[in-house]
Parts: structure tokens; C-alpha cells; sequence
């Protein structure tokens, strides 16, 4: 095999500005790995490279150098140059990763919220992420914020800045807050980089491993994790919740936490009552229970308005309140926020600066243009009228085509039905059936804070769709549920059990 | 005091949709706040509070009940409702926050860079932060990305997105790598929200409470942090390195990493030489050490080319990369990147969806339209030619006004000049004399992995700033200097010490 024509024919980019031998090594490499140059072959000697290229002998002897020391050829002495045999690194790592990585508590949950978030496989219709439909992100709005506004701006904002957040987004959020009855003000917000980074913030101070924290059950996944994860330990409320269950928690337990989203919950829909609010605070500040309400969906609302957050309540300076621009605007702004008191804020930005100095002020100043420009008013009218229009149908498909295999209650706001087979089978068993007919959502043992594999529960996004694509899915759930049935499925699947290996 | 003409001249907003009773209780509790409404004045009476609004006496009672709940007035049985007393919430605190917070390792430190990021105050020269010239950021280009190219976006792609980032960024980025001679694909990419992340998160998953890692001395606070906060012990390699010391501590403490500035070093300006790094890499193999390579300089060179990247250099995969568009594009951007094999990127991902689910992809479809478009080249070979005009400049200022006073070299390339005082007095002392000249600097010891206030070094920023700026900086600097001659400054101040409390 005459090697030199697959060299003599390469040319050297002039504009490349590495020094020659590096180009030359960067070349043959590259013929290596897609093996052009086989394992084992002989290569040209020093000079014949030299000549090839046109180069000194130096460089042709330091650029066979570089590709020795990065283990792609290998001299014999006497003989010349050669092609290494073909190093399969991940079957023999140099570095053994797996062993040297600190201990990762929980890998199942983890992948499944990673699932969520990762695109779906196409021609299937998910009903699964907690999504807002991509054709309402207003980019154009965001095009013309730039087109009429970056002048205006001092570019020294895009610099670095303070770690609790670009000042006229912490000031624009405080006032957003107050008109919806919340005392804020700009001291008493900390940017953040999605409020999923608010959940893990708050978890690093003030959680340590042993600690209770108090969550619905089921809820919000993300939130389960990070409290975990920090070693806590989690008592769970049932959806419809009752105080003396929790101040029976408080009593003997003295949690840290108690994790709540009170309005059009993650998954259930659910909305706690304005008395039950104020029952809660006073619960609250009786055993100084610090709450974390996380309230993303509260603005979507499509019949009445919910009761004000608890937040809006009471001046009670132990709950934290944490809010986000992704359902409304668009996800990819990773924009929210969280209110609490400036002693708070201090310590929680001194954790921020080491995970990421501070959040990305590009997408601060675009959200407090929308907010100073008055945009968002007009931009919430728009999606709740097309989200009602899509819980809507998806009401009436679920009513007409499901009703006789599963139960759900029509939700008032949010992105989400939350459903239960009446029938034999769990919603795990459903979900594979499912994704053959090209449908998928979330099982509801994902939302539980205990393990199991009995669940009958599962959760349906309608945000992210139109109303066609909506019809057309419950079509597909519908023919899963009949074959399902058709099954004649055990209602008594097998219990949770752990098996030592032996 | 006739509280009504307050109230009845208050109009409620019709366009509002929250209850009456919350839109009348709201401006009230407003009222109170600012002490239109002073502390103890007597209300209007229910009946009179509903015809003032002309709402029903249920509406009247319930915006009292929730200023009630807020804390804000009080009823007295039989006589009416009154403001409550002024509450003074951060002196009595009803939530002890500060006993709740977990133990926090370093506040000393933290705040410092906290001030470096902050704002400087106005008239003041700030040569503190690491900071490229706001005026230099391409703001304009990338409105006219958003105008020419978001139609060609699908909106999904500012939906969710996997953890590791968008995967147009993570090509881009490695056809970026590739041509400065890093092997890298899409799977070797990590998205971060700013290269600090990278830090944080190769910290979370390598280091566990009395770990060792090694780092040079003086070298980026940041990192120094990061690795304190993780309960890690820090062996210090000298600015002038000897590989002799780096294999003792190998051999001797075993520790986990080795995190490097190679090309341009933070805060001291040099060059790892090309030798030096293929033996780095050699020890690095022999004895499995992983190298953390932090690079955020190299492409800002002002004179010759720097040697290839470490990661450059071998195909060994001990090695991570940090890289960074905040120096070369804007640091509001937020955007960083980690390089690595699939198994650690995997592991580092899992950690990161906790901490913010993935980075901004907003400012990563910014970035990678940047490349794609090939605009970076440009925008480097203008921000090099203005950036090595100030280092030209400074470096003559200080030549002439400062030689006498202060050593130094000139960098190649990169934000700085680290210098060091010859005369008596540290750099401690120059700051507080140079900070009543109007200008400010980051005092030596900031970089220094052991605490010492004896430091005679110093680092000055040439980037931020014009060519008359930095002379007016350096002719203040060199006043300080005169002065501080003048003032005989003891050479011997007090050591580092101790002292119980008693």
C-alpha cells in the first residue's frame, strides 16, 4: 500500500495559524482514526514526510513526535514509523471514572426526570414533560426587545454582575410580586437559573444528612430528588392533605422543611383552598416551620383566579417563595427566582457564586424588558386562551372516548390532567403498552415519595400541543386502555420486594 | 386625623381581577407601609370602610381580616381596628435563620470575590476585576443573529433541553476544539453556565472531605474556593513549578486533581512552556492523576502563538478542559463548556440537572451561531489588536512612572500584570493608600492557597479599560507608591496570628 498518495494530495491549510507540525500530525491523525491509515501500517519515513509536505526535516520528525505521544503511531527502531493497533478506550480505560466519582445516591429517579426533560423519539405524541408549547415562545418579541432596546442598555450589564442578579430584573420582579398582593422588594429577590436551582440552594443550606422535610405526595419530582440527595429524609402528605397530619409531622419529627406547590399542583392539578392557606401559615408560624412554596403555574389559570399564594397571606418571614419565567415565557430563558428575607438571600448567593457567579444577565434584561415594557399582560392573555382551548378538548376526548377506564378531574389551571385506571393493571403497564401505539405520559410512581410499583396513577400534559395532535393522542390512549383490558391484566402485579444476590 | 379623605379619594383599579377585598386590603397595607396610615390610628369602621368603596360589608370585612392575618392592623373587641405597632422584623426575627443555615467553611474569602464581581464605586479606576471591556461586547451582532436568524430556529430548541447541552453548541464547540488540535465530539462536551460551574461540578463528583488536590500558587480564587468548600486540602505548586515537588506530593498524598492555568495564568500572566507540559502529561499518566485545565486566556495572545493546550497534547483522558466565551464574547452569556470522555460528561450531567437542569440555550444557540456564522475570528482578531494596545500602554506606564517602585513582567497574553512591590510595605497597605487615589487593584494574598497578610504582589487588569484610562490609572498608582515610600513602612508587619478569645 503506497501510503503516500493519501498524504501527497493533502493540503495545508494556509490561514491555519498552528505551527506546521501540529497541522501535519492534526492530518495524519485524523486518516488514522477513520482508519484511511490502517492499524500496523508503515508510514513514510522523516524525510519522505519532509518531502511530501514541503517541509524541514524537523518538523516532520516533531510531527510524528506529537502523534507518538498521543499513542496513535509508535517507532521501531531501525525500521520506521508505524500505525498503532486500534486502542479500544472504552473497554480499557487508562482512568478507572467509575471507581473514583464520589457515591451517587439514587440513579433510577434521576434518569427518568432526564428522560423527561430530553426530546421525545419523533412520531411519538408526548404527553410527558411539563412543557409549554414551543409555537407560543414570543421570539419574536425577544427580536424586537433587541432591535429597540440593546442601544439603551449600558453594555457593562452584560458584564460580570452581582451574584443576587442583574438589579432592574431583581426590581421588575419585586413590583410583578407586589401587584399580585406579595411584599417584595428588590432585596428580597435572588436571581436564579430556573427555580429548579432554588430547590437545590435552599436544600444546601439547610438541609443536612438526617434531616425531615415534609413534601405532598404525590409531587414534583425535580423537588424529591435534590432533598435526597442532600440526605434528607422525606415525610410525605397525601394530596388532599390534612393540618393534623402535618402538625403531627412537626410534633414528633421537626421537620425542616415542608415543600408545597398550593396551586394547580405538579401532578394533581390540585389547588389548596384560600382557608386551608391560612390555616397552613398559622400552623406555620406556630412551630416556625420555614415553607418553600413553589408556585410555576399559579399565572395559568382558566376559569377563576386561584386564591392568593401563600406567600400574599402573611408577612410570616419563614416561607420561601420561588417563581420561574419557563411555563409562561419559554424554558429556555432557565430564568426564576426566589423571594424570602435579605438575611436569606445573603446566604443563599453565597453559595450561588461558586455553582455559577451569577445567573445569565442576557436572559434577565430580555425578561425585564418584557415585564417594564408591559408585554406580559398581553402574552398571558394569549396562552391561557389557547391553554383553556387545549384543556378543553382534552376534557371532552378524555370524557367521550376514556371515561369508562379511568377517573380525572378537569383541572383549572396548569399544564396537567392527572388520571387513575379504574381497571385492572398499573399505570406502568399502560405506559408500555402506550408507547407501541405511539403515546407516552408520566407514571405516577415517578411523583411518589415512596417506592412502588402499584400505582394506578399517571399524569397527562396538554400544554404542549394543539388540539388536533390532543384529539389524536387520547384516540391512542383510548385503543391502549381497550387492548389493555382486553389483557385481562392481574390487579395484583407483584409487591415491591428486594432480593439480595447470593 | 380623618382617615377617610386617605381612602375615599383611592380609587380601585377596574382592569384588576383580583377579589375587591384583597384590591381594598392591598391599598390599605400600602398605606401602612409608607405611614400615610401611621402605627395606632383607629380605621374607618367596617360599615364605613363599604361605603367608602361602595362594596358589601362582607367585602369591607374580609380586607380586614387579611390586614389582620398579614399583622398589619388589629381589632379591638367592641371598639374598632386599629394599625398595629411598627414591627421591626430583622431586629426580632420570628425565624432564627441564621442558627438554621448549615455550617458555611470560608466567609472571609467568598466575600472578596463577591466584591470582585460587584460593582466598582463610581470615579474609582477599578484594575480589580478579570473583566474584558464592556464596549468590546458584541451586542450588535447579536441582534442581527436574532433578526437574520431565529426564523431558521425551531422554537423547541428554547424549550427543554438534555442536561449536557444543545447539541448544535456541543458540535460547534468541538469543530472549535479540533481546530486548535483538541480531539473532541458532541459526547465529549459538556454545556455549563459559565466555566465556574465546571468547577463546582468536577468538585461535587471527585472530592470528598480530606481530599488533596493540587493547585499552582498564586492561582484563581474561584477555584481555591471551590475546592476548600468541598472539604479538600490544597498542596501548593510555586508559580515557577518544578515537576520534582508535583511527583513527591503524588507519591507522598495521592491526590485526587491537579487544577492548572497553563497559558496565561491567573493572576500571574505566565506560559506553562511546551516541554514542561508533554512531562506533565507523562507524570500525569504514570501515576493516574486527573488534570483539571483551566483555559480561559489562550485565545487572547498579543504576541506569538501560545504552545498547544495540554488537552491538546495527548489523547490521554485523565484529563478535563475548562473552557469560556465569557473573556473572548461577553461574560453575560454565561456560557462555558467542560471536555471529557462520555463517562464523565454522564456522571457530571447527573449531577448538574439538580443544580439548574441545563444551562441557558438561549446564549448557547447565540454562541454557536457565532461559530457557525464564522464571526469569531473576527471578533478575536479585534479584541486582540485593542487588548495588546493596552498592555503596550501599560506596560510603558509602568516602565516609566512605576520601575523604580514595583517589578514586573510583560504578559503575553490574557487580562494581566502581576506585580510586586520592592520597597517596604505589602500590597495589603498599597490598596487602602491606592483606594484614597481613586484606583483599586487585587492584593496578591487573594491568590494564595495559605493565608498570609506579608504578600508584596499584586494583580492589575489592562483589559477593562482605554489607553487614557490606564495612564490615568498608572499615574495614580504611581502617586501611591510615592507616597507610601514616604511614609517608611515597616517591612516587618505583624505576622499571621491567632488569638483565643477570652
Amino acid at each position: 500500500m503506497d501510503i503516500s498518495k493519501h498524504l501527497i494530495n493533502s493540503e495545508l491549510d494556509t490561514s491555519d495559524k498552528r505551527p506546521l507540525y501540529m497541522q501535519i500530525a492534526f492530518l495524519i491523525a485524523d486518516k488514522i482514526q477513520k482508519q484511511t491509515l490502517p492499524p500496523g501500517i508503515k508510514l513514510p519515513s522523516e524525510r519522505e514526510l519532509a518531502d511530501l509536505f514541503g517541509v524541514s526535516r524537523t518538523t516532520a520528525i516533531n510531527a510524528y513526535r506529537q502523534l507518538e505521544q498521543q499513542g496513535l503511531v509508535w517507532t521501531k527502531v531501525g525500521s520506521g514509523t508505524y500505525v498503532s493497533p486500534v486502542r479500544h478506550v472504552e473497554s480499557q480505560p487508562e482512568v478507572p471514572w467509575l471507581q473514583l466519582f464520589t457515591p451517587y445516591p439514587q440513579d433510577p429517579l434521576a434518569s427518568t426526570l432526564r428522560d423527561l426533560v430530553a426530546t421525545p423519539a419523533s412520531n411519538t405524541i408526548s404527553l410527558a414533560a411539563g412543557l409549554p408549547d414551543p409555537a407560543l415562545y414570543p421570539l419574536e418579541t425577544f427580536t424586537e426587545l433587541f432591535n429597540y432596546h440593546i442601544d439603551r442598555v449600558s453594555p457593562a450589564d452584560f458584564g460580570y454582575i452581582p451574584v443576587e442578579g442583574y438589579h432592574p430584573f431583581r426590581k421588575s420582579v419585586a413590583a410583578m410580586l407586589n401587584e399580585k398582593g406579595i411584599a417584595a422588594s428588590a432585596e428580597n429577590i435572588l436571581a436564579l437559573s430556573g427555580s429548579q436551582q432554588g430547590l437545590y440552594l435552599v436544600s444546601k443550606i439547610l438541609l443536612a444528612p438526617g434531616d425531615y422535610v415534609v413534601t405532598e405526595t404525590p409531587t414534583f419530582i425535580g423537588a424529591i430528588q435534590v432533598f435526597q440527595a442532600a440526605g434528607a429524609r422525606i415525610l410525605s402528605l397525601p394530596c388532599r392533605q390534612n393540618l393534623e397530619l402535618l402538625e403531627d409531622y412537626l410534633i414528633r419529627y421537626r421537620p425542616k422543611l415542608l415543600y408545597i406547590i398550593p396551586t394547580y399542583q405538579n401532578p394533581s392539578g390540585r389547588v389548596l383552598p384560600a382557608h386551608e392557606r391560612q390555616d397552613l401559615i398559622k400552623l406555620a408560624k406556630r412551630h416556625r416551620l420555614i415553607i418553600l412554596e413553589d408556585d410555576p403555574y399559579s399565572e395559568l389559570s382558566y376559569d377563576t383566579q386561584p386564591p392568593p399564594a401563600l406567600k400574599a397571606l402573611d408577612h410570616y418571614e419563614g416561607l420561601i417563595y420561588l417563581g420561574t419565567f419557563s411555563k409562561i415565557l419559554c424554558p429556555g430563558l432557565r430564568t426564576g427566582y426566589l423571594v424570602g428575607p435579605p438575611v436569606l438571600i445573603n446566604r443563599l448567593a453565597l453559595e450561588k457564586q461558586f455553582i455559577d457567579l451569577h445567573s445569565n444577565n442576557l436572559a434577565q434584561w430580555l425578561v425585564t424588558m418584557f415585564l417594564s415594557e408591559g408585554m406580559l399582560a398581553q402574552h398571558l392573555a394569549t396562552v391561557r386562551r389557547e391553554y383553556k382551548r387545549r384543556r378543553d378538548a382534552m376534557a371532552k376526548a378524555l370524557q367521550r372516548l376514556c371515561a369508562g377506564e379511568i377517573e380525572f378531574a378537569v383541572p383549572e389551571g396548569g399544564f396537567f390532567f392527572w388520571c387513575k385506571l379504574k381497571q385492572a393493571g398499573t399505570s406502568q403497564q399502560l405506559l408500555q403498552e402506550a408507547v407501541n401505539n405511539r403515546i407516552s405520559f408520566v407514571p405516577g410512581e415517578v411523583f411518589q415519595t415512596v417506592p412502588t410499583n402499584q400505582d394506578k396513577e399517571f399524569r397527562l400534559c396538554f400544554a404542549a400541543h394543539n388540539e388536533a395532535i390532543l384529539l389524536e393522542a387520547i384516540q391512542r390512549l383510548a385503543k391502549t386502555l381497550s387492548q389493555i383490558r382486553k389483557k385481562h391484566l392481574s390487579t395484583a402485579s407483584p409487591p415491591c420486594s428486594v432480593r439480595p444476590i447470593i
